[in-house]
This record gives C-alpha cells, sequence and structure tokens, in this order.
C-alpha cells in the first residue's frame, strides 16, 4: 500500500521493495539530502562549492547529482541495527543492510521530515530525520518501543558509514567530551594554493548522541568482518562493539546502546550526524540541536519549509492531484528557488525558470534573481551561460560550452513575474553591464538581450544554435558556426511577442513594433524552413541538413519543435491538427510524452552528443518532464485543456504498486525525466531518474494557476479562464493574488459533450465590490479588488460547445 | 600456511582471510591488473592516459592507485559462483562474494600468471588468469572437476562486475555472434573538442567464452536481487539466469554454464575479459587469444615476464631471500622500466630511478630512458618535474608542483650505468635543449644539471627546496623562496662525487676539480647549517628555523637526512655513530626503518602537506622503503653491511601467519610502504600499502648485486668487495656482467668475533685467464675476462676483524 497520509502533507508507503530506489528530499538553504526508503543517502552541502560528509568507499568523482543512481551496499546511508540480546536475533531498519523480512514497514516522508516506523522481534522502531534550519546538520530521533509483554534486553546499533573521504588522511575515533564519533579527513590536494583555499574545509564529519554509548567502533573493516553488511561480525554471537578507531581505514560512525525495555517500554535517543570544522563547532551544533529543546527546533523546521506556500489552494476530484499541487508541487518550487539547485553557478535557463516559479510563492525572490542575472548580461545583450552566485565562483561543467537561448527566458519570466505582481516599477531599475559600467534600466537590459536574439542570424535570417539551445547535449548541430535551431526561433518569436505588450505599456510604440514584426518575419521563416509536412523539424546542421523530419531512421520527431510552435503562433490549425496527430502516434506513452523518437542508437555527429546519451534517458527521448511542461503550456494556449492537462497528469505516478514499481519514484516530486524509448526499450520506459532538480515545477505551478485554473494576472486584474478537465463536475481553489484572496468554486454543468470548454464561452458573476468584465476573446476579468479582502466567486461552465453557459458569481466575505 | 612453491618462482596461500587485501599483479606494456587473492581486482591501460575497463558502482575520481586501496563488496573484481544443481549449496571463487568456508584454497601467483584452487562440494575449480601480451585483455582458464564418485549436474557462473563507466551512456548485451556479454559506454564529456579526443576510446567492456553460456545476465541489479551479492536472487531456488540486459543500469558480465560432470570428469572454460573499440575489435581478439591455441600464448606470456631476469642468481641460507631476489625482485624492477608505472608523465626522479633498475636487467633500457630525459632538459640544466612519454602528454597533478631535486638523479643513475657496462660513449651522444636547438653531449647536459644544482642557493650556499625535494608533500617549507634543504645538499654533495670521477675520465679536470670543492664546501655547510648535535636537521623553513631536530616535538629526526649524510661523507664516525644510536632508538621497528618520527598528527604550515597526512602512513613517518634503500645504501657504504642487510630484510614479510596478518601482504613484491608510527599506532604499524609502484626496488637490487654480494663495475672490470651477514656461513651467485659469467662461491670462516669483514681484510683467488688484484681500499678487482666466458671464483671471508682471510679462487669453467 502507497498513499497520501495526514491530509496530503505525509506520504506513506508499506513496502521498501516495491520502488526500491524511491526515496524523498529534504535541505535546507546550506545542504540538500535525498533519502532513499531504504536507509540509503546522498546528501550534500555548500562550501561554497558542494561538499559531501558521507561518502561511498572509494575516491569519487566530484560532479552534479547522478539520474538513476545507483545504490549499493557500501553506499552511504544512515542504518540502524536492533538486536535481541536474548536470542541474538537482528533485523537492521529502515530496510538495508540486513534487508530482513519486517512485520510492520513505513517511509513516510512530510513536507519538514522523514519518517520510518518499523517493527520486527515484537520491537517498534520509529526513526524521524529532520534538518536544522541553519546548520548543515542531521537530526535523528529514534523511538525505541518494546511491544511485548516482557522486559526486553536490547542493543541499537545506529551505523552511519563515513566512507572514503582521502587518501590523504582518514580516521575517526570516539570523543568522550563531545559523546561523538568524529571523524576525520584532509580533503585531497596537491597544490600549496589550495591549502589556503582550503582552510575553510569542514573536514570532520561527526555522530553525536544524547547519551552515551555502551561501545562503539569506527572501523567500518572492524565492524563488517567476514560476516558482511548483512550479518556484521562485530555483532555475531552476542558480540559487542570493540571501542575501536579507524586509523587511515575507513570510517563509519558505529555506536551500540543497550536498552533494557520493560514491558510496552520505550527510550528515545537523539543523534546529530553532519560535517565541522573543528570540535569547537561540533560542540557548539550539539548545544545548540542535541542538547536544545526539541519542540522550537521542530517549529522552525516547519515553518522553514511552511515558505514554501504557493498562491493557489485546491480542492478537485482528483484527490493525489490536490495533495501534490497544495503541498508537495510548491515545495519542490521553491526548494529549487530558495536552494539554486545546491549550485553557485547556475545554467541562465535554470536559474531564470527557477526565478519563474517563486512568482507564485514570494515574488521578491524572483526579482532579486532577474537582478542578479542581469547584472551578469554583456553590453551586447549576451547572457552568460551560467549565473555566479558567489565571488569565488566559477562557470563549470556544461556552462563552459556556449548555448544560444539564454536571453529567451528573460523575457518570459519577467512576463510571469509582471502578471503576477503588476510590478512594472522593477523595469525602471538601473543596473550595469558586466562588461560596461554605464546604468541601465531592466527593461533597457531586457530590449537589449532580445535584440541580441534577433541579430544573431544566418543569411536566411535563422537564429544560430552555436553548441545547444535549450538541449544542452545538442552540441554539434552549430558548432562550426552554421547550424541554426528551429525550436530557438520559435522560442525568440514567442519571448518577442511576450515582450511587445511589456514595450506597449512603457510607451515604447516603434520598439514593440519592430519587435512584432521581427516575430513575424520569424514566424514566416519557421514555416518556410522548418515545416516538414506533418511537423516541424528540430534545426538544420552546419551542413544545411534539416533534421527531426519524417526521413530521419532515429530523431525524427522533437516535442519541442511542435510545442513552441505552437506557443509562437506559427501554427495555423490545420498543422496543430498534423502534429498533434504525429505527437499522438509517436511520442505520446503512458507515462507521458517523450521528448523525441525514435530515440538514437548511435552516434548522430552532426547532431551531437544528446545522441550518444542512454537511448530513452535525459535528452535522448526520454519523458522529459520540462518538454512535457512546455508542451502542455502549448495545448493550454491553443484551447486543448484537456490534453494538456492529461499531459500534466502524467507527470505524477499513481499510488497503485504496479505503478510505483515502473516508476520508482513516489508522486511527493516531479523528477527531471522518465524513461522514453518507449518502443525500443519497453522494459525500462517510465523509470523516474529520481532527480528532483528540474525546470519542469515551476512551469507545472504556473500552468495549473494560471491554466487549469485559468487565473492569470494582467495589468487590470485578474482573469479568469479556467480550461479544466471535462470529468470534473466540480472544482475550487484559494487564489492568492496581490494581497486579495480569491475562493472560487467552479462547477461544470454537463451539456452532453466531452468537448472542452472555449474561450467563447459567456461568464457572468455575482458581483460584491468587485467588477467582473466580459472581454472580447470570452475570458472575464476580474479588477477592482481590494487587497486584504477575500472574495467568494462561483464559476459555472457548460461542457457543450453550444449553448454554453458560464456564471460567475462573487461575493465579498 | 603460506609459502613459494615451484623453486620460488610462485607463492602459495592457503587461507583467504589471514591477509584478506594481498595481491599479486600482472601486467603488459599496455596494461596492470593488481588482482587481489580474494578476486577483487584494480586494473587500467593505457590510451594513452590510464582507463579502466571495470568500475565501481559509482562515478569514480579519475586518480593515481591509492594506497591501502580498500575492497568492498561491490568493487570491481572476478568472481565465479558454483551451484550444485541437485542440492541447490551455492559457493564462490576464489572467496567473495559468498565468503563460504571452502574445504580447500590456494591462491598461486606465478611470475606470468596468477593461479587460485578452490574446493567445495566435492568440486574442485582451478582458475588460471594471465594476460595478453600484446593486447589489453584477460585470459581467464576455469577447470571444473567432479572429485566424487557421482555424476553432478552443475552451474558455473561468471560474475566480472563492469560497473558504473558513464552517466551519459551504459549498457550491455549478450551478443550471439561474438558469444559474449559485450558492455557499452559512453566516457563522459562535455566539450566538442573532447568528443573528438575520446574517438579513439574503447568505451566497451566484454566477457567472451569458448562455449556458449545456457543462461546470462547482464543488469546486476536484476542478478543480484534482493539477495545480496553473497546470496544473489538469481540463482535462489535453482533458478537459472534470465537472460536480461542492462539498459542504463549497472552492467556485469554474467554467464551461466551447465555441466553434467560423471565421477571424476572435468572441463575447461576459457574466457576473456577486457576493453574493446567496438566489435570487429572483439571478434579479432577471440580469434586471436580465446580461439587460438593456448599453448604458444601460454609460452608467449613467460617469454614476456622472462625479460625480468636479473644479473644475479643467488644462493643463500635465506631461501625466502633468495626466491625474492632470485625472480620477484626482477619481476618488479622489470615492471618499473617497462611499463613506466603505466603513466604518461613519470615525475623525473621515478622515471630516473626506475630506468637505474633497468641498468641490471637491460641497459640499452636505462640509455634510451636518461636520452628521453635528457631531451627534455632546459638550457639553464634544470629538469622538468615529469618526463612526458608522448605527445598529447601532460604534467599532471604532483608534477604541476616544482621539486627541486630531480638533476640530482641523473648523476646517481649515469653512475650506475657505467659501472654496469662502462659505455662511456653514451657521455658523448648529442641531444638538444628542450628549450634551445643546439646539440649537446649528454656529458655537457649531465655537466649543466650538477652547474644547476650548485647554483640554486640561497646566500648561505644551501640549496633551495622551493615546493619539495625528493619529499614531494614538503611543500611549504621553501614554498616563499628561502627555505632550503639539508637532505638536498647532502644529495648534491653526492651526486656530484658520483660525478668528478666522470669528469676526471673525459679528462675534464678543471670541472672535477670544480664539483668536488664544491662538494667539500656543501658538506662543511651541512656539518655547519644542519648538525644538531645527535643527529641531522632536515631543512630551514622560509622563516629560517632548522626543522627535523630534537627540540621538535614531532618530525623530531627524519631518516633520509641521516643517510645521505652518510653516503656525501659529511658525516664523521662519531657523528655516524650517534645518527645509528638515534636512528636505532627512534626510528627503528619490527617491519623496517621509519622515514621520520614521531610522525605529524597536525598540520605544521612552515613544513606542510607531508604534515598533514596521515600519521604513519606514506610521507609522514611510514616505513618508507625507498627512504630505507637510502638507509641501506648509506650503511653499506659506511661498513655497516650487517645493519644495512636488515634493513632489506624487513622490507619483505615472513610467511609466518602471525606476520602476513600484520604486514597484509605477501613476499612477492615491494610496497612503497609498511605503516610507521610504531609508537603512536601500534595497531596498524607494519601494515602494507599494497602499492607496488615504488623507487625501492631499482636501489635494493643494486645493494644486492654491488654491496652485499660485492660485485661493482668499475672502467677496469669487477670490483668484489661483499658484506654479507656474519650468520652466512656459506653464498653463491650467478653474476652476469658485461657478456661474461662469474659463478662465485662465498664462504665465511667462522672467526669467533661477529664483526663485519672489512675492506683491509686479505682476499685472494684462482685464477684463470682472469687477472685478480687486491686494490689499496682492500677490494678485489676481477679483470682480464673474456665476454662469453663463465668464471667460478670462491671467496673465503674471516669474520675476524684480525687475523682475518680471504681467499678469492677463480676457475674457467
Amino acid at each position: 500500500m502507497a498513499k497520501f497520509i495526514e491530509d496530503g502533507t505525509r506520504y506513506h508507503l508499506e513496502d521498501p521493495c516495491i520502488a526500491p530506489n524511491s526515496a524523498a528530499y529534504l535541505w535546507n538553504k546550506k545542504m540538500m539530502l535525498h533519502m532513499n526508503c531504504r536507509g540509503f543517502a546522498v546528501s550534500q552541502y555548500m562550501d561554497p562549492e558542494p561538499r559531501k560528509y558521507a561518502h561511498v568507499p572509494n575516491l569519487a568523482a566530484q560532479s552534479f547529482m547522478q539520474p538513476e543512481q545507483p545504490y549499493f551496499s557500501h553506499h552511504p546511508g544512515r542504518f540502524f541495527y536492533l538486536r535481541d540480546n536474548q536470542t541474538g536475533e537482528m533485523f537492521s531498519a529502515p530496510y538495508e543492510p540486513m534487508k530482513v523480512d519486517l512485520d510492520r514497514f513505513a517511509f513516510e516522508p512530510g513536507l519538514a521530515d522523514i519518517r520510518w516506523v518499523v517493527e520486527k522481534l515484537d520491537i517498534e522502531l520509529s526513526i524521524r530525520l529532520s534538518l536544522a534550519v541553519e546548520a548543515v546538520l542531521e537530526s535523528w530521533q529514534v523511538t525505541l518501543r518494546n511491544l511485548s509483554s516482557q522486559r526486553r534486553d536490547i542493543s541499537l546499533i545506529p551505523y552511519f558509514p563515513v566512507g572514503y573521504a582521502s587518501w590523504m588522511n582518514m580516521g575517526g575515533q570516539y570523543d568522550a567530551e563531545l559523546n561523538a564519533i568524529v571523524c576525520s579527513s584532509v580533503t585531497p590536494y596537491q597544490k600549496v594554493t589550495d591549502y589556503f583555499k582550503n582552510q575553510h574545509f569542514k573536514d570532520l564529519t561527526f555522530l553525536s548522541a544524547s547519551r552515551l554509548p555502551d561501545f562503539y567502533e569506527v572501523s567500518q573493516q572492524a565492524f563488517e568482518g567476514e560476516g558482511g553488511l548483512h550479518n556484521p561480525s562485530a555483532l555475531q554471537q552476542g558480540g559487542n562493539l570493540n571501542n575501536g578507531e579507524a586509523h587511515y581505514e575507513l570510517p563509519a560512525a558505529i555506536m551500540q546502546f543497550q536498552y533494557n525495555l520493560p514491558a510496552n517500554g520505550s527510550d528515545v535517543l537523539n543523534l546529530s550526524f553532519g560535517p565541522a570544522k573543528d570540535k569547537a563547532e561540533i560542540k557548539q551544533l550539539n548545544q545548540q540541536y542535541l542538547y536544545a529543546e526539541p519542540e522550537p527546533q521542530r517549529q522552525a523546521s516547519e515553518a522553514y519549509f511552511a515558505q514554501a506556500k504557493g498562491c493557489i489552494a485546491i480542492e478537485t476530484p482528483d484527490q493525489q492531484f490536490n495533495h501534490f499541487v497544495n503541498h508537495w508541487l510548491p515545495r519542490q518550487v521553491f526548494y529549487h528557488g530558495d536552494s539554486q539547485r545546491l549550485t553557485t553557478d547556475p545554467q541562465t535557463r535554470n536559474y531564470l525558470q527557477d526565478a519563474m516559479g517563486m512568482v507564485y510563492l514570494k515574488p521578491e525572490a524572483c526579482k532579486q534573481a532577474l537582478l542578479t542575472a542581469l547584472k551578469q548580461q554583456k553590453f551586447s545583450g549576451e547572457m552568460p551561460d551560467g549565473i555566479l552566485l558567489s565571488e569565488q565562483a566559477e562557470l563549470k561543467y556544461i556552462n563552459q560550452v556556449p548555448h544560444t537561448d539564454h536571453p529567451v527566458w528573460l523575457a518570459i519570466v519577467l512576463n510571469a513575474y509582471l502578471q503576477e505582481t503588476n510590478d512594472y516599477s522593477l523595469l525602471q531599475l538601473r543596473l550595469c553591464w558586466a562588461d560596461k559600467p554605464l546604468e541601465q534600466s531592466v527593461f533597457e537590459h531586457v530590449s537589449k538581450a532580445m535584440q541580441f536574439l534577433c541579430e544573431a542570424k544566418d543569411e536566411r535570417g535563422l537564429p544560430y544554435i552555436a553548441q545547444g539551445d535549450w538541449c544542452d547535449p545538442m552540441n554539434m548541430v552549430g558548432y562550426q558556426g552554421k547550424g541554426v535551431s528551429g525550436w530557438l526561433a520559435e522560442a525568440i518569436s514567442y519571448a518577442l511577442q511576450l515582450w511587445v505588450p511589456v514595450c506597449e505599456h512603457l510607451g515604447e510604440a516603434a520598439l514593440a513594433q519592430a519587435f512584432s514584426q521581427y516575430a513575424e518575419q520569424l514566424n514566416q521563416r519557421i514555416n518556410h524552413y522548418f515545416w516538414d509536412g506533418a511537423w516541424y523539424g528540430r534545426g538544420i546542421t552546419d551542413a544545411g541538413k534539416l533534421f527531426g523530419i519524417s526521413s530521419d531512421k532515429e530523431g525524427r520527431i522533437f516535442l519541442n519543435a511542435q510545442s513552441w510552435a505552437m506557443l509562437c503562433g506559427a501554427a495555423s490549425g490545420e498543422q496543430k491538427t498534423q502534429m498533434l496527430q504525429a505527437i499522438d502516434e509517436q511520442l505520446d506513452t503512458p507515462f507521458g510524452v517523450m521528448m523525441s523518437a525514435p530515440a538514437f542508437t548511435e552516434m548522430r555527429d552532426d547532431v551531437g552528443r544528446v545522441t550518444q546519451k542512454w537511448p530513452g534517458s535525459a535528452e535522448n527521448g526520454s519523458v522529459y518532464n520540462h518538454a512535457a511542461a512546455f508542451y502542455a503550456a502549448s495545448l493550454y494556449a491553443s484551447d486543448e485543456g484537456e490534453r494538456a492537462f492529461n499531459v500534466l497528469r502524467k507527470m505524477l505516478p499513481s499510488n497503485a504498486e504496479d505503478e510505483l514499481k515502473v516508476r520508482g519514484q513516489l508522486p511527493i516530486y516531479l523528477p527531471n525525466y522518465y524513461r522514453g524509448a518507449y518502443y525500443q526499450y519497453p522494459r525500462t520506459a517510465g523509470r523516474s531518474s529520481n532527480l528532483f532538480n528540474t525546470g519542469t515545477c515551476a512551469w507545472y505551478y504556473q500552468l495549473v494557476v494560471e491554466q487549469l485554473f485559468g487565473l492569470r494576472g494582467t495589468p487590470q486584474g485578474l482573469l479568469l479562464r479556467p480550461q479544466l478537465p471535462s470529468d470534473w463536475p466540480k472544482a475550487s481553489v484559494v487564489r492568492e493574488f496581490r494581497g486579495a484572496s480569491f475562493d472560487i468554486q467552479y462547477q461544470q454543468v454537463s451539456g452532453g459533450s466531452a468537448k472542452p470548454i472555449s474561450a467563447k464561452q459567456l461568464l457572468s458573476a455575482d458581483e460584491a465590490k468587485l467588477t467582473i468584465t466580459q472581454q472580447a476573446d470570452g475570458k472575464l476579468l476580474l479588477s477592482g479588488f481590494v487587497a486584504g479582502e477575500r472574495y467568494q466567486i462561483r464559476v459555472i461552465q457548460a461542457r457543450e460547445d453550444k449553448a454554453s453557459q458560464a456564471v460567475a458569481e462573487s461575493a465579498l466575505v
């Protein structure tokens, strides 16, 4: 059984074997912890670059988080062995490393903590993990309960492997003063300059406990012995830990606590685990967290995560969707916006889109991100590949490869910000350029970015792709300086069309006119150069070859080239019909819409690195949710609300065991992809990357607010034009908007037709201190509302396409 | 039980639990394989940089080989599960991953192969591993024997994990045409330039078999399941492998072979494992090796390793020592000289000293190495930090840090070359400089190197240490440009003294005079600035502080500063007595002589990175064998032959179980260190690094030849002056020298005193076509011999210091 509990604020998984790699994540501003249901963990913190305090047992590469992270028995994790000292029987919680069948297992990730409840041998182990809000610290609380009617002699042995920290120096010992196992290391380096750079490193990893351990061990090998982690030698035959140290040996923090529990008795153990610079810091952390009152800490932690509150609370017939949208989606949006994915040089497009999500949670954060990004813009209008968030930060990895799409996102994100806040004053703020000490307004910055996009074109007027656009690894289409991107042409057209009304709003009519004309020209070129008969091609290579077309054996159709053709208005109604059919036939799967198909199975060296990724993984034909979200956006923009919701809904696994098995993920976050290559590799299709870093969530949230529930801001007020699925008779939403609260009840009146409602349908509303006006395009405009007030509105929609009625009633509460 | 077998050409270990990490190694010019007795493996090949074809289960760092390499259940290895299909009973060979108690276990590394014999369930598994000579390929031969009198139904399941090769692309499948499991990957990269650089990569890893597998599996996880590697789900309850593939899943090459063996019947399976660029290469490798006659391959392999033949064959009362010196030591020397430690930019000092070892095996290799190194010398005389062995090679890691000792080794190695070969014509060869197209002779190159050493000095006339000397991580003594090295002063003095006779030999009297004077001045300065009352300090920091002295709490005494003071003649007899006492008291341990003591337990930032290494590991106070070999050299140079042999002998573990447990290594190679910090961390003292890359072996071999057996070349002939341990009544050696063979019988006549013989002792010899003359220093000179001839000589030494007699008899055979 798997399900949401506690009104959707917590998930409950009863079997560790259904989706062994399913996980939850916690974070604060300084760290992130990806915690697997079985006890494996991936954690890192910023110092200022990402660092680990628990390691694999070999010298690992410094890299980004891996999709489909493989786990293995010696992978870092947090485990608890439990032994009945009278019988010698043992099990381990949460499940690894012993993997003993449990009488009860519950993995229960919440918004602010992660819980397990495990029962075996008439012992219940309740484990709660949370993070300190301000420190890099895991707080563990373990409650042991004797479920039997006999007194029990029990050993509880937390086993927190620390792993291979350094070939220079690693070890560990028990420190009586700190009541902690303290593992030390020296981060490997060779150059004397690095010695000074590394001074601040937290090279200690510690596990401190709220009570004295009866025994301990710090040498992983001494603990494991010949028995193996599934049956450690140190715990066999009633043995106790040997109080051993690790001297340039793999360290692990292992403590043994003896409990003598009366019938139905219980006891609580608190542990702190994390990195530290020195013992003084451990002492201070112990004081501040381990020995401090737990309740204020719990409240602080809940308060931190409570910031992950979006601008809507929904109630629909789809309970799982409600829980996700009300709690888990804004949580994920907040994670992105608040932690910057724990990188010091986020890719510009990621940084901007993550900021877009914050529009609906904390618009000020979006504003600051826009300003940070624009300060790094060049005077030419070009945006850098990554945004540096600290002075020490450098452009790394993929940010050393030139991509051409970055300016596009400025208009898209700024549009979202302006729609939500109406804060046009942002456009007047003045900023310097990265390469010129000349202050110009945000409006001028973004206009220059748009101008830059318009100018980086070839003789056909098509935008160069250089070594990639949104699709990072599409790096060889244009690396010789000639190839162009069809998708980018569409994206520029779309961005310009979003920027034109802003220009108009500021009275920049000439600019508006120029951008508008250019967008129109682009749309013509898109149709001229990229339309392939039933869908749009993805780009034209350095050698002049259109690809992503019907004559291609692999990579015949790319989703983005279709979605954005709809978004930018290049596609006619007839073209849309053909495209949608092609998408349905070639890209749609039960697990979502694939980004391209067929996935490349061999290198195509005029397309690039994307074709070398495993077929169906990541950008090579997976159900790449970010692209799926773009597709949903384009469907909503094309009045295809039914399809659009279907796309969004498929991004979430259901609770059904069969589906959890295939997806390998719980419906508490959107992964960056599910495996695609549905027709090529059916066995693995649908499997989650289990990576929760993704631009998807910002778009998803925007679409739910502005399209599904149809509540989008304009300079005049709140525009109302829902596109609810036809099988929802009712739905409601509380929408926070510019300080006012809108409590909206939707009702869909059966009209005998399953067609989605159209924008032409009639709407009306009871009014109270609220002006509801119907616009020429059929949308309703709510205006005249007052911040601090709460409005109740009823919206009735008939689902027939003819004789439809929509009634909006509002009442001041 | 552990012992040498087959006349010392093979070792035999009967218990996999005595020294679990003990290992043997095989190599060819293209690859290296470090094979653990339990089945774990570290292997790499050159392409041209070192690469792996079997990986750990996570993204590993590209790094050098790690000391004390930790193993864990999912570490790469080569394993064989065996199941009795009638009973379902299983075990694994060699020992991991099941770690079932075996009825018989033998790990038997030989010179050219590695063997195991394992018995359990009345089945014998004989496993033989060898490497192809010309290809990157492991050849496995498994012989299954039914030891029972019943017909047996058996499954043999080779499990060769391939691991996490890439986040971009990894997978694998069975290829029927090749009868191989072929795992594919794309080496991760981001930049388009790397795509072109990586074109040649062997991104496939394959396991091909000599017969059809009945079943197979390529997904590691599908094989392991919930059971774990110690009890894989796929093999439980009589199940057979599922013929599964790995699709962006951890790949493993797993085949299941069914055998129906009659009573006492047997069968043989051959397997090939390695990397390949494409299937064509696998096909070709299969043809050339797997399907080819085994005997010629075995001969080729033996012929390759037979090149590892030194210039002596010894017979002493110390059988283990004989085996080591006759077979395993020259093998290790040859490994270094022939494979360049599998790096493309060996450190200059390593490269030169490895070449020194080749003097006694293949002098031509030493000559070529000297020329290669000198072509990279700067016109200033300075030597680079690393020698680039290919055009693509770059200076990496530690070679980017400036060290000041490199020219020293030129004189030392060239001296060894000239002594052995008398090939003074080498000195006339003309070479350009790295930074100047001017051809000058080898003699001029080396003289200029010596000149450079003489000039890089401060106002006191002491040589700068910059960011390290021989001791790489002693990087902060002089990083501000002021600190000096006491050891380097000694080493320069020593090098000059070796170079002076060469100058004289070439008639360069003025140069000889100048260098000789400078050496003398240096010796005075050494005594003036570094003598600390009972031993020499190691250096003077940037701030002017002498360290390595009695007032230091940690790092009070450094072995090298004493050894080289003896070598260079700076130390008087009285000083030597004091130093030896200090060494005995502070540095000597049952496992060898520590390089310094007490080991640093915290950073000393005027000494540097060495103080941050784990106390007792590597350069921070381990028994660092390279330094111990220097010490032995200095003892022989000081007529302390008894002590010297003791130092050499301690580098080899005995066969005793207790000692093997402590050392964790078999006596088939010299490790770069054993743990020191004997008084600080007694539990781990003596533990081997299990790294066989070390400059030790060249020195060890030289000392055995030239000092222990006292057979050193001069321009005039072969100088004879043994320093045998007093407890050897007899010993003999066959010495190959300049084309002639010397069969020498040593006899030590008991004279009542345990004192080592002195050079003053009388020696005489039967002569036949050989002139034996006694020199002024008491040494005997064998001259007038003819290449191609074999001479028998008897040497009798009395062990008393008075009335001693030495008789040398020679006879033309």
